[in-house]
């Protein structure tokens, strides 16, 4: 008996988990790499950082997701390099794994646009860790503020300046001040939580840019409502210890802040460079890979790119958004691809199926647009909530998490609201191991 | 109207919760300093270590235990050291805060006896960092043994060493077992985590050494049947990166392990040599305070130190042990004591009342002594889970937290189970602002 074709995929994300269990019956033998040894659900990262889930309600652990899945191993291993020419991947550790396909779908990362420096002062939210962190910092400015004398300095503490106004932004407003007006609400003495004043800065004409102007104006209604201050057309000129320097028509303008949050943009990781260095492909100006209409590599059929690492290079694909859909999409795709391959026959290009967008403010509100239908308010929010709680109980049976959800609904209740620090030494691992 | 009498307690650990409630209708001004935002449910930890529960799941932030409290603040802030004759407690940030009456409750720490370099090898279980880091090696060992092709290599990462065979290290062990054989299993390919080593290593006579001897030989024979290797009588010499050697019978051996966990022992927070140097009492060689049978300094009535940190010098109290039930009671005590001392009136000694111990075993076992009965098995597991359900639920309704049980217990299911590290920065705080 021949070997089985060899099918390995970097990333265990929304592209590369779908491409996996697509092949389930496909005479292919699987092997998923990540660095992480979880599935992270990050559309709802915001609701981390603001605590009303924990990290544990929203990331699934690979190896329990596929572990009756038995044409499919899962390795924990950090993938840094790619041999096109041998058809092998190189991990950290100097092991080499060979394959028949590869399928890349290592997604991106925060984004702050060549200022690196502001990256400590402004925390994103890609992941786990970036939400406890971003938890951290908000439950601290609180904390803080409590114990500050000085009104400036607690006006300072009080000040919440979120930056970037899509969805993570807009959602992430809406939370936090949920979290100010309501959650900590009687818990301090010396300072009154709802008089935090959060901005929600964007250089854009306005939030939600890439939804209906329609739904953009419903979404800032929203936003005012909740108190939440919207500054359009305004650009972070830089971040600094203690304030952040914004630009609007010409001026310039300094807020005193100890907590910016940084929601503003994406690149792709930095295994797309790596593969356009080892293949020779090219990749456009946010580090993702130029692939054709199949998602393949030019000139390189038996590698695949997807998810927020790909940029389709057929004109009609090139609006192809960095959601978790078109990244399903893409991996169920692949893997059909492969599985037609190898009994000789041909799939055509890939087509992204634009099912609609959806985006919470706060309880209650949401704007939903389905192309067809664009709304917005409770039912929008009751939509909204279906989706997300339906896709979480894809990978794990997370009926608790919906009675969560309920439960804090009723409650205007938080479930982790710990402020944790990174005071303990890393795990050894095999890549790093205690006898190093 | 005279301002209110000052009572500061420092430490939000079951003592100085358990006083700070109590005192809520006494004509005082409770100021409660924890350098910690929650108080923790420290006798779950070890279900967080093995990912049964999350953090959040045994944590409540104090603020809002307290939220409705109206003569007690809450601050976050560290006590580095006391001025007795000012009556002043001195903050990490140089505030002083004054007091009329102090209540010091803050707790122990991980006691490595002497071996401080052994802490970053052998991670102990007080802290949520604690035991998030526990789970992260845990779960790294199994994902190391997987990758790794050399058997003498996997066998270490499948070896776990519990250091400690107390109630702590015996849940612990429990835990681990289960995590190997049920829930991890299926999720590899190479290994079989059912095939990890779990050793339970203590220089006493018998596990779980302060119960009766009879229910110590009940948890020696489930943690048998759990496939546990206990080791009593036995001593670890050295903990090395890779392996741990211990001393049994005068023979010495080493033994090949990546994953040594410490549950062997407490020493007292350090605040309480502060105190004894500010105030000229005596500490015992485990770093407790040696307090009047009213819990107070000598010399000092207005002083009082409640907990893990206090040690009682009357004879008939010097066994109080560690544990939730004693710190909860002295807490109530002290508030009790302060209360009638404002009306004039005295309480005689404190008397610990002991109404027994519990320890479980893995699932469904564990043995209960309860002074007038000794019982194990099932009923002991159910009282154990009565117990500890009914005591989580006090600060906060916590009912999610016990369907999730009932969920797990069900499904041989783990609610948590990530590999977290800490690269992320710290948050900002007053004491350490972004701007400093």
């Amino acid at each position: 008996m021949n070997s089985p074709h060899r099918v390995v995929i970097i990333g265990g994300g929304f592209g590369g988990l779908y491409a996996a269990r697509a092949l389930k019956h496909a005479p292919v033998q699987v092997t998923l790499l990540d660095r992480r040894n979880f599935h992270l659900f990050q559309p709802l990262l915001y609701q981390v950082a603001t605590g009303t889930l924990a990290p544990g309600d929203i990331a699934s652990p690979i190896r329990l997701v596929l572990k009756r899945q038995v044409n499919a191993r899962v390795l924990l291993a950090e993938v840094i390099d790619f041999d096109i020419e041998a058809r092998r991947v190189l991990l950290r550790d100097g092991e080499k794994i060979p394959y028949d396909t590869l399928v890349l779908a290592a997604g991106s990362e925060t984004n702050y646009f060549g200022h690196d420096p502001w990256r400590p002062l402004a925390p994103g939210l890609k992941t786990v860790e970036d939400a406890t962190t971003m938890r951290s910092r908000i439950l601290m400015a609180f904390e803080s503020a409590e114990r500050e004398a000085d009104p400036a300095k607690v006006a300072s503490w009080l000040t919440f300046v979120i930056v970037g106004a899509g969805p993570t932004g807009v959602e992430l407003a809406g939370a936090l001040a949920e979290v100010a007006r309501k959650t900590l609400r009687d818990g301090f003495r010396h300072i009154q939580p709802a008089n935090a004043r959060i901005l929600l800065i964007d250089a854009v004409d306005h939030a939600l840019p890439t939804y209906p102007l329609s739904l953009s104006i419903k979404a800032e209604e929203a936003l005012k409502r909740l108190g939440i201050i919207l500054r359009t057309k305004c650009r972070v000129t830089d971040v600094r210890p203690g304030e952040v320097v914004i630009e609007e028509g010409g001026k310039t303008e300094t807020i005193p802040t100890q907590s910016v949050l940084w929601t503003s943009g994406v690149r792709a990781s930095p295994l797309g460079e790596a593969l356009a260095r080892a293949s020779g492909a090219a990749i456009d100006k946010g580090g993702r890979v130029l692939v054709e209409s199949d998602l393949s590599l030019p000139g390189h059929p038996e590698v695949f790119v997807i998810g927020d690492l790909a940029n389709p290079s057929a004109k009609e694909q090139q609006n192809i958004p960095g959601v978790a859909p078109a990244a399903m999409q893409e991996g169920q795709y692949v893997a059909d691809l492969i599985e037609n391959r190898l009994k000789g026959k041909t799939v055509g290009p890939f087509r992204y199926q634009n099912h609609g967008s959806l985006a919470t403010i706060g309880r209650n509100k949401a704007v939903a647009d389905l192309g067809w239908l664009k709304f917005d308010g409770f039912p929008a929010w009751l939509a909204w909530a279906f989706v997300h709680i339906f896709k979480l109980l894809e990978f794990e049976n997370r009926f608790l998490v919906m009675i969560q959800w309920a439960w804090n609904y009723l409650n205007w209740r938080r479930t982790d609201l710990l402020i944790t620090t990174p005071r303990t030494p890393a795990a050894p691992t095999r890549e790093n191991p205690p006898h190093a």
